[in-house]
């Protein structure tokens, strides 16, 4: 056993991209030292992967100066509007936003460690990574769902290509292309491959083109719908709604995708799946209860209710119907887990109250579900 | 006399733009019913004006749901993004945007009412409009600077064009043309030209396209910086910075505008301003003292210190150094604007208190100017 294996760390954070690195700097402000982020690879990894013309769907604007918080800021202070002089950055440019935000606030970041097993072993948490096995009094859990794609929706669905593994889709040999999921990834494989002049349809199962709610989880991004206006879209994609794809076979050089109906689409190129993630869950699924729908239990500190001292950060993060995807909906969860988690170690973590006014620190659900009245 | 004329109101608003809009609502939330809005043409006229082609520089987002409030919304519970469905308005979207505001929370708005004369009247205002002398227990300058292009910043200021004044770009006659005035409303004008493929020359006194800070009252903005690196617009356009004009002549058929160190440039079009507004506040520059910088000088609660009772709402709002253009920044006052009316009127006012939860209610200014650290 290494020295470093017999080492007590407060608290391990597993993921360093979004969740992870923001969680890390409200660690900071709460005052606490003794603790690691360990990533698979190393900072803001998956965004990394993502395709390159693939860019974040919300808006950076750099209003720090009015105390309103950059809407794809992980911190208080930083504003990717203004480190990278994008609106919409692409995963490379917020990754390497990520890693600027990790080297300010000089978190304690170990990268190529693949945690493997998470166990709590008498009042501590053993980590284990291919090389190491760490001790932590608590545990965050902030890998992200990128690098877990959903895979298998359907029957065939191995026949197809989940557009997380899509390094450009300007490199995509074919120029016709069935896109099966209507939401923000695939109106974004859409858009790209029809600006690279390729045949589009774009398949879902319900019609999420068309859905009138002002609430950003549910409906498509302001972004998305400027998107699909552009010329070279509405010439090139055709939009198949209300059509649920039942499998997926294989036809000698043609893929056949068979809808609800007796529908039947046929192109020469792998259908592309644009349906979302698996995510990491199911590593640690044994240390959580499971709500109704699929989603792991919370107390109201955002901590396991059967494994305590392991916390949850991400947009996995659920509590009644509120949904928390995206940077600008989770962040506001950092400081509550980092609160928690100081109160435990008996850190009174005022620093953290400066949270509030930003923005940065929603323990009151009963805001949210606001809606737009125009 | 007419009946109308010897109505007492509690308050009178100038201008139905997106101050008057704004602090209309908050008015209405105070529990102030007695008063009326009034603008030379309509609401949103200004925005109406503007060049066909020129967007909001600050991006919306319907964020409600997660108690952030578009960066463009004037009020609690609207978002031009949701209504609009696009994330940089033009104005003639954002003036149809503040008119379903005003619909909406049914604002008392009297258009085609040009406000001549503010007099203070023993304990009332006398507002005079071409029709009518209304009466008022309190005021709110809230009329825009749009319609009042800063004209004469050199000799020769008159035979330029101010970029007010153009209904669209497209419809300018010309292919070369020299842009005085190098921030957002200049780096517009040059867009929209080389869109349309005109050559632009860009001149300003200082070197705006450079500036480093993350505050958005003097940076550039992202959108600003982005279009700069359309390709079109670098191939069109020539960046001539810290070069102050002296004066603009005609010579025959061209126009000469004559910069510092004796450089001079020609153009067979009218040389375009975009250059700023004079404001509209010379209609009452009586009734504020002046700050050193010739803004008007305010209490704490935006009221003028020499005539009590009247209220300035708008971009021309300044504290010390703080600068509140751009509508995500006046907005915030406009809670506290509501909040000393209804105090001198007796009203509790307690439903503004909901403004702080939303960041629409800036009182303590301490907080302001913060800038991105990365």
């Amino acid at each position: 056993m290494t020295e470093e294996d017999v080492h007590l760390f407060d608290v391990l954070v597993i993921g360093a991209g979004a969740a992870g690195v923001g969680v890390g700097v409200a660690l900071k402000h709460a005052g606490i030292d003794n603790f690691l982020i360990l990533d698979r690879y190393q900072v803001g990894a998956s965004f990394e992967r993502w395709p390159e013309e693939t860019q974040f769907i919300t808006p950076s604007f750099p209003t720090n100066s009015i105390g309103m918080l950059d809407l794809n800021s992980v911190a208080i202070g930083v504003s990717p509007a203004y480190s990278l002089g994008v609106e919409h950055p692409t995963g490379k440019e917020f990754a390497a936003h990520l890693c600027s935000v990790a080297a300010v606030f000089e978190l304690p970041v170990c990268k190529d460690a693949e945690v493997l097993q998470v166990k709590r072993f008498d009042d501590c948490f053993l980590v284990e990574t291919a090389e190491h096995t760490l001790r932590s009094k608590l545990v965050i859990w902030a890998a992200g769902e990128f690098q877990y794609p959903q895979a298998k929706p359907f029957p065939g669905a191995e026949l197809c290509r989940h557009t997380a593994t899509i390094p450009s889709y300007e490199d995509l040999d074919g120029d016709d292309f069935i896109v099966i999921g209507g939401y923000e990834s695939g109106v974004d494989a859409a858009y790209h491959l029809s600006c690279y002049d390729k045949r589009v349809r774009l398949i879902d199962a319900g019609c999420p083109w068309e859905d009138e709610t002002s609430e950003p989880s549910v409906a498509l991004s302001t972004f998305s719908l400027e998107r699909m206006q552009a010329e070279w879209f509405e010439a090139q994609t055709e939009l198949i709604p209300h059509c649920p794809v039942s499998k997926v076979l294989r036809d000698g050089d043609k893929y056949q995708v068979h809808a609800a109906g007796g529908l039947l689409f046929e192109s020469r190129s792998a259908p592309l799946l644009a349906i979302g993630f698996e995510g990491s869950l199911r590593l640690v699924s044994d240390l959580f209860e499971k709500r109704e729908d699929g989603y792991p239990l919370l107390s109201e500190q955002d901590e396991s209710t059967v494994t305590p001292g392991l916390f949850l950060c991400g947009p996995a993060v659920r509590h009644d119907h509120h949904v928390f995807c995206y940077i600008y909906k989770y962040r506001q969860r950092f400081a509550v887990v980092a609160k928690a988690i100081a109160t435990q170690l008996g850190l009174p973590a005022e620093e953290l109250e400066n949270y509030r006014k930003w923005g940065m620190y929603l323990d009151d659900l009963s805001c949210c579900g606001e809606e737009c009245v125009c």
